[in-house]
């Protein structure tokens, strides 16, 4: 028996039948994590008072993403969004953007994926426009922070 | 004067002009981490074993993704690429599978983001197929390790 | 208070949380205009009598950008579209192709986008397979013309 | 009147308006068949036993493209897929991979070109990683085997 | 003969055949623009001086467009666009945003439709933001401004 | 040593890397049968003397098809490509639709799979257009006619 649930007996990629699953109210929440040096945050920073074009493109990047994981992951069901939202707090002496990212839905599965993917593309686009600032950027820390709905419940992560 | 290349004089987001460069050949290497739970990557790993088909699915995954790096990444110039590749590296006691995806070009601009969305969607990938049997698996340390060609010459992380 | 739905209290941009929402019967109905030098209507036209194939192949790709607005407009919903059609009215005299685009769905939100899209990228189609013979054609008078279903009820255009 | 579901009064193609049509739950199952050589199969079922990769490739895209009909068909509907599963039958002395190919919905309309699509992408992708190896590759016999639900009810190929 | 270039000499819609042209440099620059209530333009511009978030989410929607321009319109080449640009003029006492989009390519056909489409989906995302706010918005006067390179050289409108 | 050339030698998928080849005019030519009743076919006949919509609907989807490749078959390369043709060849005693689709690029690989999945997709949409009038519909001998480019050269089905 395998606890993976896109391997089937014999080993192979399946799709989860959700077939016979009720539709519920599911929210997922996701943190990632951008780190640059802190010049380089200033700069983000900077551009972002006036006219917020570095986080106002990566929000806008994580958004069209979230609405598109069935077509990036292959064992992921397309599901009809009803709310993504990305929000982002910066460290200047870290030199850190804290991406979380909220996805909701009413389907038969959940949405972590519709989150994480949010989180994960408003990051590169984040270090796609400061690269030319600074080779070393380093994303991390992408994990679930929470999700509700569905059968298992509401979890927090701990 | 900006120092972020996408943001012009006036903070508005904008594609970098590349008319004018020459076409070069060029490679980039990043790599990205997945730490998840000892026994959900026995579970990988035994699955990977006999079918490959998690690693298997996750290298598509990446693969095809990096071939959309234009339409995932607002400001990101569509590149022809001549190669994608992504290596899996599982460290048992760890519970870490660390990818690595090359990605290959020639061009006037750089594959450094079509090498770290390769690893990041095959990060996703991972993450969802094992997902069910871990709500805390963890992406990280998601880097470019090394670049080659264009105007700034070779680069290697330090 | 804002009175843009797409903007949070703090100015930013964000999906409208339809979450709670119930989901109705909706349809919305867009126009726009086509405007070139007769003689070059004249060859659409007379393409159009016999094969039909501009006006064919501007009915397809507006039918098919309906079913992809939420890739296209950042904050859009993804709708389960039950019904996009086309229609095209021709005035020899002005040069003008009237284009008439009707969308349905039953969802939390409403379909204008989806009937303006498919209207403007019809419209869009057409001038590409006339543009060679005609660089002056103007695209205009995109508007909503109805809809119908939801909260706020059934609209007409004035 | 035309029997032709897509084609309205005037012979214009458009989609068929399920607007008024319930959802109930839907399957299909269609087939298709890759005939090569069969020292090419036997490549391709080499490659097959250790790392399952020709195959596990094949049904990734398989899957990934039924959840996109609706971006390649120009009049299908997009629906809600809840399940899609392929399965591959080789015949080492005929030289030949039987490809079977179900999915599912609870929509409004049927998923019998998601199935026929999910093979026939799959057909496809064995096709380009054996080429280099027969260029004389042929896929045929695809067809539907199977459906079920919806008002014209069950039909198995007799 | 038929002056329609996509359309062959029995009235088919085809790809025109570019395989023996040479590769230029080109460029292409189309307006459009978008008419509202002067108090709905207003609240437009209020949340474009803090964070330009309208117009920032409408100009990343316009450069994505511009990107899959060959996805959308049924006959248009692919090509490696080299520069999008997309510029916002506001006229507060006529309610009118003028929108300007420019692109860039080496290849061997135009990117006149590149631009069109950049304009048409930006006015697009305004009117979607803002419809709430306004039912009767405008999108009009979308038309190529200039175009340079290629066989048939440069073109200004008049 | 493997002869299908996206297998390593580890029997992992991975792209050819077509970095060091040099890019030259290609072609290729595939063919593929639709088969369903004689009445239906004069169905979509009919339809295709006034209006020409169900074979035009399939020529559009194929072409459109040929342009996405790279995202629908996992280790294909996006190529530019110069020209996609579709034509059809109706045989009404024997109730078939014969689909002759052309590819051109200048690149470092070959057309093969944008001409075959061209001609798969006419035939998918042609069988979504008339499955209503006929479930029996069957798509076959789908193969390479011929190929023109490259390093292998020129080759013509035997």
């Amino acid at each position: 028996m395998s606890a993976l649930s896109h391997i089937d007996e014999n080993g192979r990629a399946a799709m989860v039948d959700v077939s016979a699953k009720g539709e519920t109210a599911r929210s997922a929440t996701a943190r990632g994590l951008v780190t640059m040096k802190p010049e380089v945050l200033a700069l983000v920073a900077a551009g972002g008072l006036p006219k917020g074009d570095v986080l106002a493109t990566a929000r806008i990047a994580g958004i069209m993403a979230a609405k598109r994981v069935d077509t990036l992951i292959p064992l992921c069901h397309g599901l009809p969004i009803s709310f993504v939202g990305i929000d982002f707090a910066l460290d200047a002496g870290a030199g850190t953007v804290t991406i979380t990212a909220t996805a909701k839905t009413t389907a038969k599965t959940g949405v972590e994926m519709e989150a994480l993917t949010a989180a994960s593309i408003a990051a590169l686009t984040i270090y796609d426009m400061a690269k030319a600032a600074d080779k070393g950027i380093v994303i991390s820390d992408l994990r679930l922070l929470a999700k509700s709905g569905g059968k298992s419940g509401d979890w927090t992560a701990p």
